[in-house]
């Protein structure tokens, strides 16, 4: 017999992009990574550390982090839960609010974790799929009845977004809460922090991993009325940020001209690939975040992974009916993009 | 309506020791933290990071420090799951085993946080009281048919250890799994490595929080079969452990002759702390922890513990029926000592 709840049994986890070891030879454009390095002023904190702050359990919630991050957005603190990556919010989230006879609902495709997190909990699974041009089915998710909503803005693997307004209308004909996971949203042209601002039942995740170029650290935080905060403090660990994410995430976050300049970089570089990629006769969407999403020329999305990888270059591929005919492809350097775009010249 | 679930909307959080923040001056035995700092080894490699490893994914299982732990212990890596902390892994273990008709079952009085996470797992519990001297309720305890079984070894707050035998006699008695969390176990005489190895239904839980002088950085792992880590792995986030934590833990753990020196101070300072409360006339357990569990003259626990605070010396009172008569007190080093004793002398 089986130690594990037969919910845990039953599922296949979720399967992180590959990570070649350390000094491994590879164009790594699989899991949306940040071609540039962190902040400066990100790793000169790294060698403020003494004994004494290693040796004492780090503030609860992270205060060094929480106030930077705050002051980025102009809001108190109070409205700021930070996290081991957003993905220790996700799991808070769902571990707070659902559960049997309590639905996770999302558009597909998108973050395959939200699925993982919501069959770890035995909660219902609501599957809204999106049309080729990646609207929001507003009017279906909101019947579906979630007592949490998902909707990653922008969208992954899409690149997509959707504007504010639609938001705000989804919002208001939830009675559950809605997250609008904004991972992405840097390199976006708008972000709905504001929505959260104006109501109670929205939240917004952020993440370092991607903007700041510190996936490596393991940071996000929520943006949330504090009422909300304070429900998802209870099932948080006692001290899920440690000492020196919080110091080294606080440098990042308030160093916005690096940020920006890093931001403007990537944005421009995504431009020219997307346009490269349409050269080779890919059909790739309009994207918003630090990827794109491409269709090669014959939809055979597999092989042309598979023969990347042989290249040496990682891009992803998802094993999901919906996702067969297309890849999703970090924006890299230039350097990155001459790799890759040789490799396809020869297999597309 | 609240958004949450009625399980965390009834909840208390658990509620962390007071950490004061940086530069407070106060005498902190309430935590259990090392006096001394960790090893220069661990402070070293926090100056070795590069951009890129900031930048990048961690290893998914931090393999950097799973083969550092696992040296150590002379088991393969495979037996081995980091956690972002040992409070990570407690959470895994709930979310994995138990909920609705799968109970969590421990001895009371000892870490609050197992009432904690069962609660937010809409899971029965079961606490089986302690007697005096702290035996395990062996009997009870199996008959209770928990999915999980907690038993801290030693246990806090009372300091008190069980034989390997008596944990080998009770993993017998159970269907299901027994977790033995060694938080405190490099201040005692024994483990219970050996017995993960023979029965599949235990798992070891560490934590380089006490013994390495790491609550900072949060770091701790389980050892198991492989067979229950892979079960883990599916509840885990994709990126528990960052790849900051994995090197400097790596460095800590393996420098175990620093690590030696350190544990043996503490054991000598505990033996000097126990001698001078009994000659204030405090009651005290034998304790194979890093801290000690005391009765004051007149068991007014509160009272003695308030006035500590206002004298600028924290130390831990458990707001519980069990332990309105005792403290628990970490031990320090002599000067925290002195500073402690001399403020008893006038409290008593």
């Amino acid at each position: 017999m089986s130690l594990f709840r037969p919910a845990i049994d039953r599922l296949t986890g979720y399967v992180p992009g590959r990570q070649p070891t350390t000094g491994t030879r590879v164009v790594k454009l699989n899991t949306n990574e940040n071609p540039y390095p962190p902040s400066p002023r990100a790793l000169a904190a790294l060698q403020t550390f003494e004994a004494d702050e290693l040796r004492r359990y780090p503030q609860p919630l992270a205060d060094e982090f929480r106030t930077a991050a705050a002051d980025t957005l102009a809001i108190d603190p109070s409205w700021i839960l930070p996290g081991n990556g957003s993905d220790d919010l996700l799991t808070m989230l769902v571990r707070a609010l659902t559960g049997p006879g309590r639905a996770v609902v999302y558009p597909t495709p998108t973050y395959v974790l939200y699925r993982t997190l919501a069959g770890i909990q035995d909660a219902p699974i609501l599957e809204v799929p999106f049309n080729d041009r990646f609207d929001l089915p507003t009017d279906a998710l909101a019947s579906a009845g979630g007592a949490l909503t998902f909707v990653a803005n922008p969208n992954s693997p899409s690149g997509t977004v959707v504007e504010a307004d639609t938001l705000a209308t989804l919002a208001d004909a939830l009675d559950g809460l809605l997250v609008i996971d904004e991972a992405y949203v840097a390199f976006a042209t708008h972000d709905a922090v504001q929505l959260v601002q104006q109501r109670q039942n929205v939240v917004v995740l952020r993440t370092l991993s991607k903007s700041h170029g510190l996936a490596g650290l393991r940071l996000g935080f929520a943006v949330a009325h504090p009422n909300v905060i304070a429900g998802l403090v209870k099932v948080k660990d006692s001290y899920n940020v440690d000492a020196v994410a919080s110091r080294v995430g606080a440098a990042a976050i308030r160093d916005t001209s690096y940020t920006k300049t890093v931001i403007d970089r990537i944005i421009t570089n995504r431009t020219k690939l997307a346009a490269a990629l349409e050269c080779l006769g890919c059909q790739v969407w309009p994207s918003q975040a630090n990827f794109l999403f491409v269709r090669p020329p014959r939809g055979d999305a597999a092989r042309v992974y598979r023969e990347l990888e042989t290249a040496g270059v990682l891009v992803r591929y998802f094993d999901d009916p919906q996702l067969r005919e297309t890849l999703r492809i970090s924006v890299g350097t230039d350097d990155d993009h001459v790799t890759l775009l040789r490799a396809l010249n020869t297999i597309l």
